[in-house]
């Protein structure tokens, strides 16, 4: 497997078919572990860096989970390979422009990735689409477990699990589920909501994480708590209570808008096909932003002219790594625009 | 001949097939005439005011110019029919909500109307589309000519043809052209061609005459002096001089758009054309707007999902009065945004 394979599918994150996914687009839930014998990298040496990756992608060759995983040097990958994985979510953007050695491995499914000297030694991420917490969990925490049989994690009795933020320690978890909240957005309650989950301790960002804006009515929501909690009851009160809850405010805000402004929900969805089919030059901010009103009318039933599995491919294929990479070489400015719009009228037409 | 056949056609003035028809969209005169025997309007009493009005329609139902034409009396015309010739640029704004005794003689090519009692007792139009000035001071002549064998015109041999306003005294003639100009809006030249014009004393307006917006990049241009030149001699400085430097302007910048941001140009008009296809609720003044560049594309060679005889019907059947009339019924509010999006729909779906 190599990382032009990734480009055949859209991966299992944007299946757009798990539990709740007309509001969720994907569950997400992560652990940070550094390795007991190695100091943080923010004060490792750079040879301690690299002792420390190859350490780790020894312990990932020899380890049955990830047997058929694809193992990528980030210091070997090009731009637009590294940005293609921060648009597929499986690194961070941090991790995408950072220095050193540092790495990736994925599994075949992209169910799983393993970030390799990004912040901490070792971040181990679970991600499927859908509200998919449970499984998700169970998925990380095999890997986690695997993993610690053949490399010692740093943990520390009192405090738990020792990460280079301190904002990690303990658990070193983070829950993050993305969702797509359009309804409540034209309504204008985003904000009411937004508050509600600070008051929480929850994050809310946009679509690529940390300082990242909502493009396209997308919305990360994360845990900021990861100490004096089970994992457990972190993804509890994650699946059964916060999330079930905003999903039901959209729901309600979706309703809404049906009932009482069918026209103008109607002619935001259709306006926006107008658009995607006929526009000559685009971004992929706009992309995003013309999609979100159509992925709402496909899931309410007011759009037809494609289905949910045309909308995922032009998600992903028209974010600027992506297009590129079927594009066969780089492009700038206004031809990126141009390819952009080509390439979305061709899927529309077809 | 009723006021429901003019609704078979587009009317002559929006053909869009006379002479620079890619820029002008028509040329109109008028004469400015009063009954030597009454007062001005302004201080006639309503027996006046309803014996000019006999005196006029009389004359012109025995006037072999005018054997065939539509005769409305305004005062039995109701609200949608009188937005209907106002549309339809056969009366004025003014005309269609004044008050007592007053009507308009329309040919049954509309060509040539004849208000009566709007601001002064007669005023008789002739309406083309294209640039033709010539042929248009032929019919207004002719069918004046005729008329003052059968009326007596107010007419003093130191200031001419007397009028109500006195902007209007001597010839009595207002030439207005109406211009399409896409590109030099887009290229921000239009104010500095605006101002040029003001400074020759030439108004510069909206489609609907004074007071009104340039919407759909549509602006009407008028001589405003009527006194001490020969109505030839106004005609000729319009129609040999300031319109075609006006024109010749808008194709340079219609050329430096195609060689400069072809991209641009062409996302602009082709997202219009998915707007229009596409939209739930749409208003006039939008609609106008997006017909504006289709307009320029269909002439610049760039667009050919539909043609200038399409364009004009929507054009002229998405303004309110010519939708309701249509619709066969009085449409208030969304109601009409509504009902005109569908309009489109079906006319562009053929």
């Amino acid at each position: 497997m190599t990382i032009d394979d990734l480009t055949n599918t859209t991966g299992e994150w944007l299946r757009g078919e798990g539990p709740d996914s007309d509001v969720v687009i994907s569950s997400r839930v992560r652990l940070a572990r550094n390795l007991a014998e190695y100091p943080f990298l923010s004060t490792a040496s750079e040879t301690e860096r690299t002792e420390i990756y190859r350490a780790v992608t020894e312990a990932v060759a020899t380890n049955a989970g990830w047997s058929d995983a694809l193992s990528i040097d980030l210091t070997e990958a090009d731009e637009i390979n590294r940005a293609l994985l921060v648009e597929r979510h499986l690194i961070s953007r941090q991790h995408a422009v950072g220095e050193g050695s540092r790495g990736v491995t994925v599994s075949t499914d992209e169910t799983l990735a393993l970030m390799i000297n990004e912040e901490d030694h070792l971040r181990t991420q679970a991600l499927r689409s859908g509200l998919q917490l449970d499984q998700i969990w169970k998925d990380v925490n095999e890997a986690d477990d695997a993993l610690s049989q053949q490399l010692a994690f740093a943990f520390d009795q009192q405090f738990g699990y020792l990460t280079a933020c301190p904002t990690n320690v303990g658990t070193g978890i983070r829950v993050s589920v993305m969702l797509h909240l359009p309804a409540l957005k034209l309504t204008k309650e985003i904000e009411k909501v937004a508050r509600a989950a600070r008051d929480m301790r929850l994050a809310v960002r946009g679509m690529y994480g940390e300082g990242t804006d909502a493009v396209g009515d997308l919305f990360q929501i994360s845990n900021q708590t990861t100490l004096g909690k089970t994992e457990e009851e972190i993804i509890s009160a994650f699946g059964r209570d916060i999330i079930p809850k905003i999903v039901e405010y959209e729901h309600a805000a979706r309703e809404s808008l049906v009932r009482h402004r069918m026209y103008q929900l109607d002619d935001k969805i259709w306006r926006a096909y107008g658009l995607l089919c006929n526009a000559r030059c685009i971004s992929s901010e706009e992309t995003l932003a013309l999609l979100s009103p159509i992925r709402m009318g496909i899931h309410l039933g007011r759009f037809s002219a494609f289905g949910q599995a045309t909308l995922n491919e032009l998600f992903l294929y028209t974010q600027p790594a992506h297009l590129q990479k079927r594009h066969g070489k780089p492009l700038e400015g206004e031809q990126r625009g141009v390819a952009r719009a080509e390439h979305i009228r061709g899927v529309l037409s077809r």
